[in-house]
Formats: C-alpha cells, sequence, structure tokens
C-alpha cells in the first residue's frame, strides 16, 4: 500500500485518479478504476447530456466523478447542475478558467481537482480554491500544452508548499506503470493522473483497431497536432493541441493545415467514418508517449494493481 | 551514497554526469564536479582546439572527460585525436551518429557516452556500441528534439533490458535537484546528466546577467526554438531545436525566421555584441524548464551534494 495525502483526502486505497478521457472514459472505465481503489472519473467531453448520463447509469452503485473540458463546460453550464444531481465523487476541470463554476462544487462539498498545463495556471487555480491540482505535461496524449511533467510538478510542489501547502498535486502525463507513478511522488506529487494506459483497458471505449495501432506503436510515434481538431470541427482555444498517434492522415495535414481546412468537408466525413470503423490509417488514437510502454490491453484493476505493485518495489529499493 | 550500475561502472561517488554544455562548460566545472564525486564532463561544442586545450589545462590533474556535437565533430575529426591524447575519463556524443568515432574510443578503453533524442536513436547507438546512453527529453535545456524525459526514460530502459543488459542508462532533461534524480531512478535510469543546475554554478563559464535572467525566470518562461541557430549563423540539422529563455528577442523572431534571415548581418553583431555583455534581454541563456526551481547560483560541489542529499532522504521515505 502506498498512502499519501490524496489516499488520506479522497479516501482512496491507491493514490490514482483515472483521466476523464473523452469518449472513451465512460461509466465502466470509472467504476472499475473506484472499484480498484483509485478514483475513476467519467469523460464529459465536449458535454453530450444524454451520454453523460447513461454512464453514470453504467457505473451503477460505485463512487465515480466526473471531468469537463472547462471552456465546453461554459458553453453549457446547466450541464454542471445535471452531474451535480448524480452525487459524483469528485468534479474536474481542465482547459480553461475554473473561477465561476468553483463555488457550485464547494457549496456540494465536493473536492475540485483542477489540471493545469503552467505554472501561471497552477497559480491561478489555487487562487479560486482547487482542492487537487493536476499537473500536466506535453507527454501526455490528448489535449495539453508544451511543459514537461518531469518539471512542471517540481516547480508546482515548490509554489504549493510555499503558499498553498493544503492544496494536494498530482502528476500527469507519462504515467503508465509503476514507475512513473513512484518517480510522480519523487517529484513532490501527492499521486497520479494516468490516462492512455486506462485508455488501453477493458473497459475504455475505444475500437480494438485503434488499441492495436498504440501497442504496435513506440513513443517516438505520438505527435502534438492541432489536425484533430480541424478535422472534427472543434474550436479550440489556440493554446491548446492535442498528442495523437501518428498515422497517414497526420503525417499528410500537420504542416498543411490550410490544405486540410480546403478540404475540409471530405476529409471530416473520412476521419468521422474511420473512427467509427476503426480504421487507424485515417482516424487518430488519442494517445502519450507512454504508448511506448503500452504492450497489451487488461482489465483496468489489473493495470491498477499493477501500477501500485511495481511502484512498491521501486520505493523499497535500496541503492546500495 | 547512492550506488548504481553507474557509479560502479565509472567509479563515481555519485550518479551525476555533468554535461558537457557548449561555452559554459570548462576545465573548472568538470574538474569540480569530478573532484566533488560526479563525472565532469568540458564542452567541446563546435570544436574550437585551443579553448578545449586550455580547459584541458584549467581542469588540472583531476579527471575529466569531453562531449562533442557530434556533426560538428565530423567535420574535424582530427579534434578526437587532440582530445584522446589528453587522457580524458569518457567521450560523451550527442546529435548525430556516432558510429565512426567508436573503434577510436574503444580502442582507448574509454567509456563511450552517447546522448539520443529517441528510441530509435537508442536503438541505434546500442547497436554501434555505447556503453552508457543518455536519454534526453525536451524539457533540457540547449538542443534536443521532442521527446519527454519521462517517457523517454523508461521506455529506452525496456529495450535495454530486453537487447542489451550490459548497457547503461542516464536520464537528461529536467533534472536540477534531488527530486530529479531519485525520479530519474525509479523510471529505471543508473543515473542523471545534469546541465542547466551546473549551467547555474560558481564555475560555469556564463555571464551573471544571464545567470541572473534565469533565477528570475520560471519554468513557463523558456521555448524550443531555431532563432539562436539562425542568429549564431551555425547550420543544425533540421530536426534539432534548441531550449532557451525567452526575452524580447525570440519573442520578436521565433515565429518570424524569415524576417530574422532577412535582417541577419545586424541582428547577428547585436546578438554576440549582448552575450558577451550580459544583455539577456537579446543574447538568450540557454537553460532548461528547470529554470523554475533553480533559485541560486552555488559551487558546483555544493550542487552535487545538495541533489545527493535530498535524493537519499526521498529515496527512504516511507509511504504510509
Amino acid at each position: 500500500m502506498i498512502q499519501t495525502r490524496l489516499t488520506k483526502k479522497l479516501g482512496l486505497r491507491h493514490p490514482i485518479i483515472q483521466a476523464p478521457m473523452a469518449f472513451a472514459a465512460g461509466g465502466r472505465l470509472a467504476s472499475a478504476v473506484s472499484k480498484a481503489g483509485g478514483l475513476g472519473l467519467i469523460g464529459g467531453a465536449y458535454g453530450d447530456e444524454e451520454w453523460i448520463s447513461d454512464q453514470f447509469d453504467a457505473a451503477g452503485d460505485e463512487q465515480v466523478g466526473c471531468g469537463f473540458i472547462t471552456w465546453s463546460l461554459k458553453e453549457m453550464p446547466q450541464l454542471l447542475d445535471r452531474v451535480m444531481e448524480r452525487k459524483p465523487s469528485a468534479v474536474f476541470l481542465s482547459f480553461g478558467n475554473p473561477a465561476q463554476f468553483v463555488e457550485q462544487i464547494k457549496t456540494a462539498n465536493l473536492p475540485l481537482i483542477c489540471q493545469i498545463q503552467t505554472l501561471r495556471d497552477a497559480k491561478h487555480a489555487i487562487d479560486v480554491g482547487a482542492d487537487i491540482i493536476v499537473a500536466q505535461g506535453a507527454e501526455a496524449g490528448g489535449h495539453g500544452e508544451k511543459r514537461a511533467t518531469f518539471t512542471l510538478v517540481p516547480e508546482v510542489a515548490d509554489y504549493i508548499s510555499a503558499h498553498a501547502p493544503d492544496t494536494l498535486l498530482c502528476a500527469a502525463g507519462g504515467v503508465g506503470d509503476g514507475r512513473g507513478l513512484a518517480a510522480a511522488l519523487m517529484l513532490g506529487a501527492d499521486g497520479v493522473l494516468v490516462g492512455s494506459r486506462f485508455w488501453a483497458s477493458k473497459e475504455a471505449l475505444v475500437h480494438p483497431n485503434m488499441l492495436q495501432a498504440a501497442i504496435d506503436a513506440n513513443g517516438d510515434e505520438t505527435v502534438r497536432t492541432n489536425v484533430v481538431d480541424v478535422v472534427r470541427k472543434i474550436k479550440w482555444p489556440e493554446r491548446y493541441d492535442a498528442r495523437i498517434l501518428r498515422n497517414g492522415f497526420a503525417d499528410k495535414w500537420h504542416d498543411d493545415i490550410d490544405g486540410l481546412t480546403a478540404n475540409l468537408e471530405a476529409e471530416s466525413e473520412n476521419w468521422a467514418e474511420a473512427l467509427t470503423v476503426g480504421q487507424a490509417s485515417i482516424a487518430n488514437a488519442f494517445v502519450g508517449e507512454v504508448a511506448g510502454i503500452i504492450r497489451d490491453i487488461k482489465p483496468a484493476s489489473e493495470i491498477l494493481s499493477d501500477i501500485v505493485c511495481e511502484a512498491e518495489v521501486l520505493l523499497k529499493h535500496e541503492w546500495k
């Protein structure tokens, strides 16, 4: 057992939060993680109310939280009301200013988890009242920014230590096994947020072909890019891009966004169809550099216990 | 004391190699690190033979190694002969194919340290006979590529474990204190390469104004860019860029390389002059994201012992 401030604050057996990955993190994954002793989060994504409700149903009696894309939630703030009615165990906000949602979450006495990508945003999230900061490095899959887990975590830890010692800190981006958990703890985190490794689980809502593409890839084969937002016609704020698995589609358009825009209708249709049927040469897997150490698809409970067991051994090693 | 395969192989007291930073890592820094129990390396940079010779003189009786920019060394391979005459304790090669230099280094029975930035290049360096792989993440200061320390290290560790178990591995990029050393060990490294933190030492050959700029900066304020190579008229292979401290110069030209090229003569003169006089609004500090946790300039021996002491405490922590 690895006990930290995070396990104590949230009443978890393990200091592991499952990332609320858009589309992939449904109720089955979230409940499996919570049941196994971590904190499972449904991915609220771009705010499909019916889908989110279905996922809370799928989670059953297990306590799970919900994550939102903050700038998207602002466009439909009533969605938070609906989710609050499902009594989530925590609310997770990333990619935007969380300020307007803080009071509602605090009033309900729920832990507010704010994911940030820069020291500047960490300071802001702490100022507005985040209980837990998730410092996300650019190695992460999906949306994010430029800074690296290895340096962002200790820098935020120092800031917290000096200015907000009761705030907790988790590391996100690159954590896929016990080495990552142990390293994150050394860097000053109280726990970790795990995305890609849970994306590659039996319970995640991902087409098997996309999973296979990620297993086949090494960590050199991902890229941060805007192509997936352009082709999906999702207007992300300019500061964010997304790490995806490279494929023919990404290689063709990454340096030619104008070309992609000029062919948008046809490309969008193709990409969406490819995602549905699992054509991994066109649709992209949203997976981080950690894909390079992901070699199988396992149940979430097994992923979680493997991470913890490996970390326990490493943390007890004597360096002599 | 933290003993690893690296300390045993190289006969070091501490598993810490000082990065052979161009211009900054002279003989005084390298010898101070070696004397304190790490491995000090003179930065061979772009091959100024007289400067390198002077730095070996400055190192005195202390055993130090030397690092080269591989693609630059290829343009003047006789430089390796000159350095070999100084009986370096190790040779470090980064940024290019090391193959043509391996036999000479091996024949002299010297440890060959190859820094790589991708899994692909790690495989190649192992194939040609590297004794120690340094896996460098993009958070590092100075030249490098895109991958992150946090994911590159465990992935290379897995490759080494499966294919070349006698090869050693160090982590580079983001290691500036004991948290970084401890985290690197957890990720599967046998030791670390420390650049920026030693750049910010009493012995480094850096203008005090540039040091102050790095101390004043947080980790959000660096950028990977080509502007410094363009303005210095150094033809780096396209795959590499350099992480530097942002300033007015970088902000003006980073997205306008064509503009910089059009004004090259004047800008080059200004930049070189600014570097000489320590005008940090124009010349750039070559420092990594770890600048955010660097808050003072200390003697290299103190930096080294602080890193080790902090890591020792962390590695003994009981997580309960």
